[in-house]
This record gives C-alpha cells, sequence and structure tokens, in this order.
C-alpha cells in the first residue's frame, strides 16, 4: 500500500516535472501537535511516530526520524522500500544536505511550502541553486493521492473573558503596534497558533490538549485582518472581532493577501515560524524578529498569576485524590497504567472549569518510566502492584490556565538505589524552586541548581530541566526554560522575567529498571531591590504532596528537610479544604515535617 | 604644564591637518599592563588611572573613564582645562561615538594606530567616513612633545626550559600550523605577549610582574619570523632561535613586513587583538578568529600542572609563614598593611625558583578592603590593630607557575555580621571548588554555585567570580573564568577544558565597612566519563589555611564542614613538612576538624 502511494507520487512528480519531493511533519503554522488533516507523512510512510521526514526523489524514498524512533521506524517501514536514514547519526546527512547532494542542473525539489519554515526554505532554494536547481513550494500533490483526508476542522472559537486573560485584546494589540513601532515595521504576519489564540482572547479546540484554532493574522498600524474559517466564528465573536476593529478573511486567503502588501510596507515576521509559501510571496522588505507576542505571553500578568493559583488548587486536589487513592487501593483493585490514568483524569474533569488535558498523560510503571515519553498502549499497559513507584506526568487546562504536574508515586517496597534517586530529584526540585538570583539571570545560569545533585551521581538527564508553560495555550511555551546549553530551536534560554512559569522537572532514568521524576511549576518573582540589583525568586504554582515514602532522610540536608516542611505546609494548607476527612487525614500525615 | 602639552599637541595637529586626537591606554601589543614608555595618556592629561582615553580637538579636550576612577580624575583634571566624560554613565557618549559627532566633511582623526586595536581602528574609520571624514593612523605626535619619554626597554629574554613548560617551541609551532591550515590560513600574525612568550618558550621583564617581552611575530607554513630588538637576545636564545627555524627581526620591521605579505595568502589574526596600524596595511585577505595560541596556553599540560602544584606549595608556605606571623604579632609590633605585605613578599622571595610577584599586593584593613582593586600607599597605609579583618591578595610568578591567592585573616573581634559575611564567602568559594560537571559547561553555567550563598543574603559582588590564570606568565588569562553574564571583551566564557586554572574568589565588599574575599585555584579534570558524557571536576591547587576563626558554624551544613576539612587536611600534609615547629603546631590547630 505505500509502495502504491509511492508510486503515485512519483508519477505526479514526473508530471509536474520534480525530481524530489518533501514531506516534513508539519501543518501550515509549524505546530508542535498537528490535526490529522496534516498527517501527510505518516500517510505516505506507514511510520507513526511524531517525528520524521519524508523524501522521495525518482530513483529512493528516504525517512528521517531521531534516536527516539529508530527501532519503530525500522519496524515500521520494512517492506515499503524506504529507506530509513538515522538523524543525528554520525556520517547521516539531514534531509536539505541529501537533496543538496542528489539534484543537479535544471532538478526541482517539490514540497507543500505551506508546511515547511520560511527558513528551511529559503536555505534549501539558496543551496539547490547553487547546483543550478530550484525548489518549488507551489503545489500538495498528496491532495491527489491522500483522496479520503480528514477535513480540517470545524469547531467554534470561543471568548475568554477578561477575568481570565486578564488585559483586553485592544491592549494587546496596542503593544503589539508598539513594538512593530520599535523596529520601524509597518505589518506583521503572525501564523503561531498560540501566538494567535493569547492575542485575540480566543480559544478553539482544533489541536488536541491544545485550545487553539487554525488562523492567520496580519497587522498593520491602521488594520487588523483574522484570516480564519467563517464557520469556526459565532455571532458573539464575529461582533466581539468586529468592535475591536478586526476585519475576517477566508482562512486560506491569506495567500493571496500578503501578495498584495505594498513593497514600501516593512514587515515583521519571524522567519523560523512563518511558512515557506507566506515569505516567499511576499513582495515587501522582511524584519526577521521573534514574534513580540511571544515574549508578552510568556509574561503572565497579575490576574493571570491569580487564577494560575486556582487552577493549580484544583489540579492539586485532583492529583492529590488520585495518589491517596492509588496508594490505598493498589494490589487490592486491579489498577493498571491507563486506569490509573484514566482515574486521574476524571478527577480533573470534576474540578470547575476544567476544559481538557492539557497533554497525554504519561502513566509509567517501573522500568516503563526510564523511557522519559512513554505512552501506555493497550499492549504495553502494567498492572500495578503493591511495589515499585509509578510515575505520572500530567496537566489539566482549566480556564484559570494551563498545569503541568509530575509526581512519582511509591507503591510498596523499592530499593536503596531508587531511594538514593528519588532523594536526589527531590533536592534538585527544591534547589532550583528555591533559588534567588539577580534580574539578568537565564536558565542557563540556574539548570546547575537543579542538575547538580544528579551530575554529583554521574547520572544526567538527557533533556532541559523545565519549559516555559502557556496560560491556557500550549503546554510547552517559549521563550524561558531551564537548560544548560543552548537549543537554538528550543528558544527557552531567554532571561527569566517576573510573571514567567517555568516547570522545574529533574529526574533520574535507568533504563530497564526505573524513572524517577518529580515537577512543579514556578512562578517567577520580584524580590529585593537595592544597590547590586534587582533580586528574583521563584514561587510554587503546584501543590501536591511528594512522597514521603521515597525519601532517604538521611540524604537531605538540614536546608532541604526545612525546605520540604514548608512546601508541604503550603500543599496541606492550600489543598485539604477540597478533600474528604480521609483524604485530609492521609495528607496530614503525607506533608507531616520529617 | 598640562595646559601647555595639550597647546603643544594643537599645534602639531594643526601642522598634520588633523582636527582631533586620540591617546587611549596601551601598548603596541595591546598589553593590560604597559610600561612606562607608553604612559602617553598619563603624560599629557595628568590623570594617572589604569584606564582612560584623552580625545584632544581643536576646541576641547575630554578624558574618558570608568566609574573606578570617577573621584581620582575630577581631582587630577582640575585646572587642567579638560573635561572629564564619565564612561558609563547614562548620556555619555563613548569616545568613538564624540568623534563621531564632532567631525564632519574633510576632517582628520589622527592617532598612533600602533595604540588601538584593528577593530575600534576600523569602525572608527568607518563612523568618520559617513561624515565625510577619516582617520589616520600613521604618525605619533606625541614623542615630539614627551622629548624624556622613557626608553623601551633592553632587558635580555631567557629560556623557558622543557621541564617548565612541557611542550617544545617547535610542537607548539606545529600546532599552530595545523590550526592555520584548518582555518585555511597561509599566515599567522601575532603580536599579544603572552601568546609570543608560551609560544617560543621565552620570557623576560619588559612589563611589571608578568614575564613577557616586546615581539611580534609572523609565521606561514614554512616560515617563522620574531620582530624583537636584537639586543634582548643573548647568544645562547639566539642559537636556540635559530636551531628552531625562527629568523629574528628588528622589532618596528613588522609594519613594513606586513605590506610585503602576498594579497593571495589568507592571514588569521584576532582583529580586536592586533593594533590598527599592522591590520591597515596588511594587503591580505583577512580571517578573523581568536589566537589559537590562546587556547593553547589555557590548557595547562601535565608538566606545568605537575610544576604549578609545587609552585602552589611554596606559594602557600609563603601564605601560611606570614598568617602566622601576623596573627601572633598584630598589636605586638607595629604593622601596616604596606609592612605586611613586605613582610609577605619576604617569604615568597626566600622560595626556591621564586622570579617576581604575579601583581601588585592587595593589602587592605577594615575598611578598605571594600575597594576590591585598593593599593596601599604612604598617605593611606593603615596600621593593623588587634581587631577586625586584613584583606590579602597577592601572587607569585615561579619557574614552576604563577600563582593567585586570596586570605582575609581575622586579627581580633569581628562583629557578627562579618562573621556571617565570612561563612558565606567560605561557602560560595567550597561550593564551585567541589562543583561536578559535564563537559561542555562553562563559567556561566556553574557561576551560581559561588554566587548563590551571597545572593541569598541580597549581595552581590560585582565582578566575575574567577578569571583564568597563565602559567609564568599574566596573572589573568582567557578564554576561561567564571561569570554569570558573557562581557564579550573579557574573553572569559569558554567551555571548561581538563587543565585549565581558575580562580575561585567569591566575595562580600560593604563600602565603609570591610571587604572579605577568599581565593583558591582550581585545575579542571576529567571524571568518569559514561553513556551521559565526560564528567568533569576541579582540584584546588592552592594551599593556605582559611581563617577559622572567622566562621559561624551553625552556618555551615554539615556537608560545608566535610568539604572544609578535607580541604584544610589537604593543606596541612602540603604546608607542615616546609614550616617550622611552632608554626606547623599553630597549622594543625588552624586546619583542625571543625
Amino acid at each position: 500500500m505505500i509502495q502504491e502511494r509511492i508510486q503515485k507520487l512519483r508519477e505526479l512528480m514526473e508530471r509536474e516535472g520534480y525530481k524530489a519531493y518533501v514531506i516534513p511533519t508539519s501543518d501550515f503554522h509549524l505546530s508542535e501537535y498537528t490535526g490529522d488533516y496534516f498527517k501527510e507523512r505518516k500517510y505516505m510512510s506507514g511510520f507513526t511516530g511524531s517525528a520524521g521526514t519524508l523524501v522521495v526523489t525518482d530513483k529512493e524514498a528516504g525517512l528521517w526520524t531521531d534516536g527516539r524512533y529508530y527501532i519503530q521506524a525500522e519496524a515500521q517501514l520494512e517492506g515499503s522500500g524506504i529507506v530509513l536514514f538515522k538523524q543525528g547519526m554520525k556520517g547521516v546527512p539531514l534531509p536539505e544536505k541529501y537533496l543538496e547532494e542528489q539534484m543537479g542542473e535544471g532538478d526541482v525539489v517539490g514540497c507543500d511550502g505551506r508546511v515547511i519554515d520560511a527558513k528551511w526554505g529559503m536555505d534549501l532554494k539558496a543551496a539547490l541553486a547553487k547546483k543550478g536547481a530550484d525548489l518549488n513550494g507551489t503545489k500538495n500533490l498528496i491532495d491527489e493521492i491522500w483522496t479520503d483526508r480528514p477535513a480540517l476542522p470545524k469547531d467554534k472559537v470561543y471568548i475568554l473573558d477578561e477575568k481570565y486573560a486578564g488585559e483586553s485584546m485592544s491592549d494587546k494589540v496596542g503593544r503589539l503596534r508598539a513594538k512593530m513601532a520599535e523596529y520601524g515595521a509597518k505589518m506583521h504576519i503572525l501564523t503561531t497558533l498560540d501566538d494567535i489564540a493569547w492575542l485575540y482572547n480566543l480559544r478553539g479546540s482544533d489541536v488536541a490538549n491544545t485550545p487553539v484554532f487554525m488562523a492567520y493574522a496580519m497587522i498593520s498600524e491602521d488594520s487588523n485582518l483574522l484570516f480564519i474559517d467563517m464557520d469556526k466564528l459565532t455571532p458573539e465573536a464575529e461582533a466581539y472581532l468586529s468592535e475591536n476593529g478586526v476585519q475576517v478573511m477566508p482562512y486560506g486567503a491569506i495567500y493571496e493577501w500578503v501578495t498584495w502588501i505594498d513593497p514600501e510596507q516593512t514587515t515583521l515576521l519571524d522567519l523560523n515560524r512563518v511558512n515557506y509559501a507566506i515569505v516567499s510571496e511576499l513582495p515587501a522588505k522582511v524584519i526577521h524578529a521573534p514574534n513580540p507576542t511571544t515574549m508578552f505571553k510568556a509574561v503572565k500578568n497579575d490576574v493571570e498569576i491569580e487564577n494560575l493559583f486556582r487552577a493549580h488548587v484544583k489540579d492539586g486536589v485532583a492529583v492529590t485524590k488520585f495518589i491517596y487513592w492509588l496508594k490505598n487501593n493498589v494490589g487490592k483493585t486491579k489498577i493498571t497504567e491507563i486506569s490509573a490514568s484514566d482515574y486521574l483524569e476524571a478527577r480533573r474533569r470534576e474540578q470547575e472549569g476544567f476544559i481538557d488535558l492539557s497533554f497525554t498523560t504519561i502513566s509509567a510503571y517501573k522500568e516503563h518510566a526510564a523511557m522519559m515519553h512513554y505512552s501506555a498502549t493497550e499492549e504495553t499497559d502494567a498492572v500495578l502492584e503493591p511495589e515499585g513507584m509509578l510515575l505520572v506526568d500530567s496537566g489539566g487546562q482549566y480556564f484559570e490556565g494551563t498545569t503541568d504536574i509530575t509526581r512519582t508515586i511509591v507503591l510498596g517496597p523499592v530499593s536503596d538505589e531508587i531511594r538514593t534517586h528519588f532523594t536526589a530529584v527531590l533536592r534538585s526540585m527544591l534547589n532550583l524552586m528555591n533559588a534567588r538570583f539577580l534580574y539578568g539571570c537565564s536558565g542557563l545560569n540556574l539548570d546547575i541548581l537543579a542538575r547538580g545533585p544528579i551530575w554529583d551521581m554521574d547520572l544526567d538527564y538527557q533533556c532541559g530541566t523545565g519549559h516555559g508553560v502557556g496560560y491556557l495555550l500550549s503546554v510547552h511555551e517559549g521563550p524561558n526554560g531551564f537548560r544548560w546549553r543552548i537549543v537554538p530551536e528550543r528558544n527557552d534560554s531567554a532571561v527569566l522575567e517576573a510573571g514567567m512559569v517555568t516547570t522545574d522537572e529533574p529526574g533520574v532514568y535507568i533504563e530497564g529498571s526505573h524513572g524517577i521524576r518529580t515537577e512543579n511549576e514556578l512562578v517567577c518573582r520580584q524580590g529585593t531591590a537595592n544597590e547590586y540589583g534587582q533580586f528574583m525568586y521563584f514561587e510554587p504554582l503546584t501543590f501536591a504532596p511528594i512522597d514521603l515514602d521515597g525519601i532517604d532522610v538521611s540524604m537531605l540536608t538540614a536546608l532541604d528537610k526545612k525546605r520540604l516542611n514548608a512546601y508541604h505546609k503550603l500543599v496541606y494548607e492550600k489543598i485539604s479544604p477540597y478533600l474528604t476527612e480521609e483524604e485530609a487525614q492521609w495528607l496530614k500525615k503525607y506533608t507531616a515535617e520529617i
């Protein structure tokens, strides 16, 4: 079947005069998670992983994916005739390099320019030009092969009330226009869905777990165009947009509108975040800079922060009830990884203002937890026994904000090694949570506070220590984060500003044995200002007990104990009012001073 | 007198057709410390600070200096007619900006192109060009005014034996040529004195406290030219250079030689470290990159490291004897800041292989120590009493390497606040000294380990936590260091490599009250290598007691105590064999477990 699809594609390529065709994993908005409409790469290759690029030439078909998926891709590509390119392995060229090598004089590489980012497309075009070849991003050939492609979603958008957003759309647009003026830009093109949702104070449900909607925006000094499928707008939303001076245009019309931009109108856009099709049609001069809204929305306002505390109390109640139930029922009733996460989801759904999970829950027992991105399936769904640990990483979308929390729960006896690792992870998390620092620090400066106790054991977790979190938006959001080395495409090493929300989630992952992660969200706050500068600190947003059963108390310093006790005292105060008497009794014990 | 000199300069400027003349504080090699020959700015302005730029136009004379020197400069410029430009203050333009503003069509700015860096000169020339003005760096006008200018030094250079250097000149040149080939460069121009001394395994005494000598070098694939005053070479050094294929040229001849470089010969040089006169004469294409020797010499080889341990034991013996004497004699005999530093210098001079101090000793009593760069003068020389603390920051040049150590010594009763600060500084220093981290970290990642305990008190020390140290070279050396924000001109945020030596010197400075600094040098080492990468750690090079009389033991965690006790055990083992019995008894007590 895959072979037939590839064959059909080659026929279309021949018709169009293409020597190669590229299918990345993306949507028109370069989203991290994409809807079913956009799963072309999966349809054409059979590979179901979350990241990968398919390149088909007249002679060869190759799939690029990273280390997380080598084994899965190898299995899924078997018999397809598609060659696996193990991205990141020494000697394996990136797809763009491969294309540059394969193409010659007069050859054309085709792709849908709407699903590749402008920078990548421009660089590839320039590289191909050196060989006398070209890139054509104007046609989607897969439409003719994938005839039963799912439709684009038609779900309605809703207005996020100012009591949740804390700032009106018109104030936000005003700030954006002031920033455009600073850059000397007359026009701004915005296509990232979370930026658009934030700017217009609208939310939708076009992407699983992330309340965004498909749209593009073009904003000038005196005009504000929102390109969106009209069917998605309620009369209320239409009126709201109109009142705020927003002109609504058909979703796909942006590709025509950009060609009409006055060449004199300098346009601000982020070449890494806007697709190639838009930029290649743009007659105007481009100022390439991060979207101003990305920084704006990362800095939560006071209303948002107050709401976030409410959301996190609700979320903490759900998680605490879950832990109580789990620890009291494991080994008595049959609980599996999946049924446990279902129980937790049910507790979240009981909370007022709950909208959705903020990502697929990771519920990973014992050695499963060593896989950082494990997702239980029917085949792997482990039965929980009264021994070892269950790692649960989960979160919710509430009107009061987005949550993300991990707790690793002791279900019964654990080894001394596990206890040592659990305690080190706790110390790491507390160390970063209690940081005091001068304004100007980024996550690069602070990361070692969390990573240090893990490095002291000659171990490491091979990911950042934490990421920014949106407000009823994406659970992963830039430009803040904790990481010790800059990873440019992550955009998470910005200076920490008061109001930014970042996760603090160190871990230990021992393949085939166990995985431990403890995650709190932190909001950055201003402390003392004096002759040395502005001091900053963090306040925890997350309220749920950290399992005392996992701790080797002898490893804790007096300061560690003080910090843990203070945190647990806060957890008890915030959460116990919403529990049953039995649950509250239990929580009292599990947040008791040690 | 100053007014007359400025007047004379204006006459010369008129003769040459210059509208302005710039006098920075530098030598032909852009050295941090310069010889008396180069003190033109001081001669012309009367301002004696270590940093400053004098700009004289037909209408105005201005002196730029930074915050350290505002008060001093104001006093010294009084009556000179020279206006003080407080560099770093809001609204005060930098000298280059000032020149750009003041100059118009056809105006020429003159300077000696040999004492400004190429990048600065090129940028200024480009900025002036926009106004129709120009920069002329071909003439030194001060020579005609400063008729009794001191001579350039004629001191002999000496060969640093391979038993000290650990690598032959020819091996070093081979490595340099390999690096040039990597860059695709046929020629390399090297003018920084410490790089030259390192590369040729030669040392001299042309700059106070830094055993370098005045020279330039031009190295191609098959030629190696050293431009040096022939009088500085002993027959032995001449033979050594000749044997190693080095052609010796007169010092100033480089300015002619660069004009002869084949335009096809791509030349590698560091535009920030080579002077403007050289680069503006260069017909060849330039590859601007850091001097490869800067990284080479920062990574000490095994022989150098073994030697460094020997040098630091000698240095530690001198410092320990000094502390013993000081604590036992203060209040009994008259000791002042200067006589204390003289006593310490005498102890260093007793050590075999001692050559010179590595910088002017800072001996600062009580509130004097709050001034980070205090240098006692006859006027300020405080008498030490049996109370408060004396901060002593000092170091030596030995054949076995360069040292830099600070101890703050308790002379009698101190306040609780001082004790709190002393203990925090100790914890800071120990925290960084005991870091374990993955290869790839720079000082930016680790700085908070030292700064954290200071920041926790809402205090800060407004400088880096530490700097690289040369081997019988400059006591300040890049590209390694500890600092939380990149300061481009410092070049001290490189990835920490095994073999790099860096100081660890956090402090607390309370104006008008006290200053505390505790400084050890650390050598970076490789630890475990496993699936996570290469772990790294530090080993202390410095061995001298940290004054137990200053510590508030209740502030130390168990881990702090363990670390301090382990360090003090090491100090006793290394140092006690070289002490008198009384001194050893005392050291035993002052390195006892707490």
